[in-house]
């Protein structure tokens, strides 16, 4: 059983006499990016929870203001891929012993992020146990204006924000220096560890993005899977050119010829991965550039079928038809025996999540 | 340090720069049962989140129904005290393994007590690891008709609904067990037990109270402790007369001598407890009887200060002018020497814990 057999199964209840997605006021329940919610007839209350456990979604030594920050960037993530405009976030906090260093720490990075993304924290449970942070950000957008995963149609151009790999690089990084390794560069090897540990949620990005996408999602499991959410929600297939992946030049240093590897499967990036018409891509691209200064690249197009046998729903190919997918990692399955980067995440075998409002 | 001192420390972040309780749209933040955030001009959002832990919260072996019951229930007995409307909640999942005869307990219960109570699952995250579960129930208020802990006043009359110190019974009773005691009755055990695993959210008593009462909160960590957060709120002081405080038969006859203890200490019960002004009783004494089956009863009385000299804010005595108050119990002391009562919660060297949005 996989992650999303286990939401399909457990999680997911359908009707409104069950109090699922159907139930009053519920646009959006279990499966997207966020929750989305109505509230009055002007607007939708849109909310998303993540919970990172330590020695599974961070090395345990991770400095405690890594923590917080990504912690709460993971979050505003989802909101930015919904469109969303982020105001409040609630904090879990189970710590195994009270250390005030680490929660100075931990407080003062929160409190930061917090300030610089306008967004309030409004309450919260602390406990003690093994350290895990659970964080929900609630936000609000006008109403039927959140960017789903769904709406992406064949012809509509494919575009990602910012770099790719880089974090997933940062990983292996520390990884390495943890064995032993003695292959800190100041500055490449800081640059990648740094997009692992502070990730930037793409909120400014998304102000302009929603005015044209007709599909977004964040990535946070590697290109390849996020790509994946959108063509099973619109029944369509995907061309991507490995070629115009946007890769910075610290991690094309420390990747190698594993670059591409990195950019295609990686983790923990958040950056936006979205969809285009293409008759509105050039007003997009002129508004990119006249507003962003972060670079937003076209790495490929949505197709309705691969090849010219039959719809094979789901299938990523380069241009010349070559199948980019391995086996899918299957979170939650019980013999892992796929390939998934293990470099994505902290631990492979622990690496078994599955988001239901992802 | 004790809990609320951590939360002033590291999470009570008052000013609007600093993204606190008075930023943008806060209207309660971080000290309430649930914060409360401004939606448009007629409605207020009201929301809380709560983590349970196994070992912490609940015994390893407690079955996963009353899990997941517990779990939603002491969330929207938050909103209960808060007097508003739940109607969405998102659930955080930790799982050590996935054991699908655990999960599928899990769910049913979830799905039938989200159905009796008219709430829907929106969304989550499921994670491996160290069992825990975070619920954070969203719903609604009218604008500033929230019921708060800080509206009480010299005079009013102190009511509590239902009975008191079944859980904390409860939880001795299966932990007698599990010490291999032979002292489990069908009918006086199960009655306490089950208050424990399967307690009921004050919901319907709550659209009633609100009608009346000045200031409300639900007893999670004790009569005592809880009755402390309405004194400080409002600095008074409070008398209770223990030979009013609602027992059960089964507790009384379980807890023998005790009763009034475990009625004052334990916790766990998710009654509300809450203030009336004089003149209201009659009125509110009425509506209860017409509308309610579930006793409320008068405690005590909230009073400006105890004896003649000075003023005693949080006093808690009994009408003979007895204090009622041991040492209070402080969850994230680091030298724990006083003695809440160590049956109204797992373990207490694991009772650790604080809630910022309580």
């Amino acid at each position: 059983m996989g992650e999303f057999d286990l939401i399909d199964t457990y999680f997911r209840w359908d009707s409104v006499s069950d109090n699922g997605r159907d139930a009053d006021g519920v646009i959006i329940g279990v499966g997207d990016d966020a929750a989305v919610l109505q509230l009055d007839n002007k607007q939708q209350f849109v909310t998303s929870i993540d919970t990172l456990i330590a020695g599974v979604h961070f090395p345990e030594q991770t400095p405690p203001a890594a923590i917080a920050h990504k912690a709460l960037t993971v979050n505003l993530s989802d909101l930015a891929a919904m469109g969303a405009k982020a105001k409040w976030f609630t904090l879990a906090l189970t710590l195994p012993e009270l250390d005030h260093a680490w929660l100075g720490d931990f407080s003062a990075s929160l409190k930061a992020l917090a300030k610089e993304t306008s967004v309030a924290l409004v309450g919260g449970d602390t406990t003690r146990g093994p350290l895990s942070i659970s964080i929900q950000v609630m936000g609000t957008v006008e109403n039927n204006q959140a960017l789903l995963r769904s709406g992406a149609n064949p012809g509509d151009q494919l575009f990602v924000s910012g770099t790719l790999g880089d974090a997933a690089v940062g990983l292996a990084s520390i990884q390495d220096r943890d064995k032993g390794a003695d292959t800190f560069t100041e500055t490449d090897n800081a640059y990648c560890e740094a997009r692992l540990n502070y990730p930037t949620a793409r909120l400014k990005e998304a102000e302009i993005i929603k005015g044209f996408a007709t599909a977004c999602i964040d990535i946070s499991d590697g290109l390849l899977q996020d790509v994946g959410h959108i063509l099973k929600k619109a029944q369509v297939s995907a061309v991507i050119d490995p070629a115009k992946l946007p890769l910075s030049e610290s991690m094309k240093k420390l990747a190698g010829d594993k670059a591409i590897h990195y950019a295609l499967h990686g983790g923990d990036d958040y950056e936006l991965l979205f969809t285009v018409p293409k008759r509105d891509c050039d007003a997009f691209i002129q508004a990119v550039s006249e507003q962003l200064s972060t670079p937003i690249t076209l790495i490929g197009e949505i197709v309705s079928h691969i090849g010219s046998e039959h719809q094979d729903v789901g299938m990523i190919t380069d241009p010349q038809g070559v199948s980019l997918q391995g086996n899918g990692y299957n979170h939650f399955a019980e013999n892992n025996t796929n390939n998934r980067s293990d470099n994505s995440r902290v631990a492979g075998s622990k690496n078994q999540e599955s988001k239901h409002d992802e």
